[in-house]
């Protein structure tokens, strides 16, 4: 019996954007796990397999479903969108297999992260120090995230935020900027990625002062720079200097 | 004529952890740009093509040929191992594209990070908010390195470190986890990856105050975890809780 779980990245949507390792996991599955909206994406990799789809914040039940199958000899694919092991399946697949004793093994497929999709498609940000960050409260407690970007600003990060709205949290963003602005320039770079590599991708750059004018959406990734990080003549890119003497 | 140069992030290393993007931008070349031993982990997607290989620290050289041979119209793909935005070529050929003005055009492929791919081996230490940092001070002020790792302490972020140790720097690593000990408990999970999703791959889980006790040099990313981090019984894997309640 080969009592499986493959925890795989699919990257951001396009599959151009997806690896080998990862396709392979859905070839290699009798069963395929995942949120509604991630086995969408992935329609016609799946063919006549099982699938298994659930809607948000079935997180837990997800994850038991997959070990019970796995248990019973199935190989099983849980997919995840960006890479699984950032704000992904993967850590709580884990930790319900080790909670629960099982020897199923779990194999971690990584992807593309929202974070290097979003940066990739806005030039070159990411290229020093950064941080990633959820302004998501749901699960951790808004004061920590508050300490956290204050650590960000003051140690002059990049920064990435996942999770940056939702209709539940439209201000979340709001105090997060203005911490930042503690900390940073009000003209600091910032990038607005939407749909990062997927069909419908768009973005805008703008400054760390007029980032709360743009539309930021829960399928948003914001991306702030550093410093040194700055806006190409075009307006078109961002580039944060790795430090090379040109 | 296409003017046009692909900054491609080939990923860690193994082609089944390649995207198609990033396939795609090889063949769609006229001429393959890159540091030697990048080339050479893909000598077998290369074929017959023109290649331009050229050895470590000679970056700004390597951008100008692929600036050079674009203006004269051929497709250019420089590539970059792990994600190229990410302590990679992104940042260094939009600047020098930037700077000389220059209308040809830069697209960069993203692909899975070395923190990504590191963390997929160790299980799911990235699962909460994190931050990446280069212990390199060839281009960065050691004094600024210091801090960002104090204020990474300080946040409880969980810390990725690139560039962790090299013949020339030996004792980088050494004063890094001096610091992270006067935020962090000793016991903190630290992973250590050598040639993470490389063939000859290596790893091992210990312990922040016994880390420095390990093989590091600058094949390996080093993984320290948040104050919720733990390691599995079998001592195989760290997990970084999300917070779901299990």
């Amino acid at each position: 019996m080969s009592k499986k779980i493959y925890v795989t990245g699919l990257g951001p949507g396009l599959y151009e954007h997806m690896t080998e390792a990862a396709k392979n996991s859905l070839k290699d599955a009798d069963v395929i796990v995942g949120y509604k909206t991630y086995i969408d994406l992935i329609k016609d990799l799946i063919g006549d397999k099982e699938v298994l789809s659930s809607g948000m914040r079935k997180e837990i039940d997800r994850c038991q479903d997959c070990l019970d199958l796995a248990e019973q000899g199935k190989t099983v694919t849980l997919v995840s969108s960006g890479d699984a092991g950032v704000y992904g399946m993967a850590g709580i697949m884990l930790e319900i297999v080790e909670k629960q004793k099982s020897d199923v093994e779990v194999v971690v497929v990584p992807g593309i992260s929202a974070a290097n999709a979003a940066a990739s498609t806005l030039g070159a940000p990411l290229m020093h120090d950064y941080c990633v960050i959820s302004l998501s409260d749901l699960m951790t407690d808004w004061e920590m995230i508050k300490k956290r970007l204050r650590c960000a600003g003051e140690g002059d990060f990049i920064v990435t935020l996942y999770n940056p709205k939702s209709k539940g949290r439209p201000d979340n963003i709001v105090e997060a900027q203005k911490i930042l602005l503690e900390y940073k320039a009000p003209e600091t770079p910032v990038g607005i990625v939407r749909n990062a590599k997927r069909a419908n991708e768009s973005y805008v750059i703008t400054t760390l002062e007029k980032m709360c004018d743009e539309e930021i959406d829960m399928f948003s990734m914001v991306v702030i720079g550093n410093s040194k990080t700055y806006i190409t003549e075009d307006h078109l890119k961002m580039i944060t200097p790795r430090g090379y003497q040109l």
